[in-house]
């Protein structure tokens, strides 16, 4: 059976929403609806012609999302090389999506030995992994002197809310956004797995040459380990959730030099690692005061 | 390095969550906090001596996880059949728990086949499989009879919350509960994994002998493709969440008879598969209206 080349161009175009019909029931009775749900399908990628990783994924930036993943996963050790990628479907109505990148070996890290083997879901962060030890965050903590003012994660949350495009369609997708050191929104994306948020957020600005810009990221929903060491191998030593962050999550913030604050909602936050680079911790309480009175 | 064998009594009382100490900033100003966090930690399974899958999840009811995961992933096809599960760890300290369990290879099933020789997550539902066509959902779809009016949905939902006692501490839990054709609560179950709740919940009814009695979940947060997956080998034909499904979740319930329905919150709920197996929506609304000035 013969493939379907699909052009990343026109893969881009609204692909992350698909409407549904569906039977609406509330207080005012029973009202046929269509709505806009969010897209899941798979992405099967393969290295050098040997498979490495199925993810399920929202469409529409798969060059991002691989770029990114092959990055916070340390599969591909050289930022500046960026590996054509080509996506095929068996056909227009498939759920799967193939790509084969072509990665010198010598630039292929610890990532790909520890998986090339294995198919599994890269979002997961741990997929594939025979340990926990062999994630790829080898090396020294975070040292960034970048510090921040903490009213600025509202601000910073408020402008990743303006970017959730899909979100506000469908209800049904995570986001993830990075600022720089003067909290300017560089990049946000959303996908229906927060893993792959991030990727796609860390990918664009590796496709850009920017990503040494990135400061801090800020992400919908909760912060399990895996966001905690995607932060932290694309050297982001800021990072903000609007939910709960897990026991795993702090602990490796701690250790690996992460500034992490979780509950970033009505203006709250709760830092629970390395809040020395918070500043004027008092200023933000009275900024948020006022802000929740606009 | 010997390694500590863990009575599953003593892991099961208050491992969900530990508590840490925090930076809170709000109006009021900046105030130490030491919080609740869900626990996220490793637990490593082996089947008949090989590696079989590496799942983050909230320690503490692993018995239950490991049986619920091997039948909704179509590891294990004797409901009936219960391996022992006994917990290693390397040292107390340590965040990887190991176990081993003896199946007989006559009761392993194509979830086992397709992923036998890999390591992943199990909880994603697609980790291990090549192709989404080795889901092991193979068979005719749910045609279960039972039906429910709609408002009985907005009780579940009632009874699920007074049992998310993770959630209301960390607010860093799924939730899953399953319920018999009275829409009375059989099981209710969290974890920092949404499809580790719904395996523990599964795994809790299979070790007591009462799955054939489920006949509806209701779901925390939103519906990817793997939980109605997880619905369809659990044979529960009636799934609900408070949030968004995906686009591949609704196709799969349409395909798997199952009634799927989302945004199950403030007195109101979206169906959008298999509707025929609501009654009295009428009903619900008006029931829904008057709860609502409870």
């Amino acid at each position: 059976m013969g493939t379907v080349q699909v052009p990343i161009g026109l893969i881009c175009c609204n692909m992350a929403t698909r409407t549904y019909e569906g039977i609406k029931i509330d207080i005012n009775g029973v009202l046929p609806v269509t709505d806009p749900l969010t897209v899941e399908e798979a992405l099967q990628i393969g290295i050098n012609g040997k498979p490495f990783t199925l993810t399920m994924r929202t469409p529409g930036a798969d060059e991002e999302l691989i770029r990114g993943m092959l990055h916070c996963e340390a599969v591909l050790n050289d930022p500046h090389f960026h590996p054509e990628v080509v996506l095929r479907k068996e056909n227009e109505q498939g759920i799967v999506t193939e790509v084969n990148l072509q990665v010198p070996e010598a630039l292929l890290g610890i990532g790909y030995s520890n998986s090339r083997s294995l198919l599994s879901v890269s979002s997961c962060g741990i997929c594939g992994k025979t340990e926990l030890g062999q994630q790829g965050f080898e090396g020294p903590a975070l040292e960034g002197t970048t510090r921040f003012p903490a009213a600025i994660f509202t601000e910073m949350f408020a402008r990743m809310n303006q970017r959730q495009h899909d979100f506000n369609q469908s209800g049904g997708t995570h986001a993830a956004a990075i600022f720089d050191a003067d909290g300017q929104l560089l990049v946000a994306r959303e996908d229906i797995g927060r893993h792959n948020a991030v990727d796609k957020a860390v990918g664009r600005l590796l496709l850009d040459g920017r990503l040494s810009r990135a400061c801090a990221m800020t992400v919908s929903g909760r912060i399990s380990y895996e966001i905690t060491i995607k932060a932290f191998k694309a050297g982001i030593p800021f990072l903000a959730a609007v939910s709960a962050p897990s026991s795993l999550a702090v602990d490796y913030a701690k250790e690996l030099g992460i500034t992490l604050l979780g509950f970033c909602r009505e203006g709250r936050a709760t830092c629970y690692s390395h809040p020395e680079r918070i500043t004027n911790p008092r200023a933000a309480a009275t900024r948020t005061k006022a802000s929740r009175h606009v």
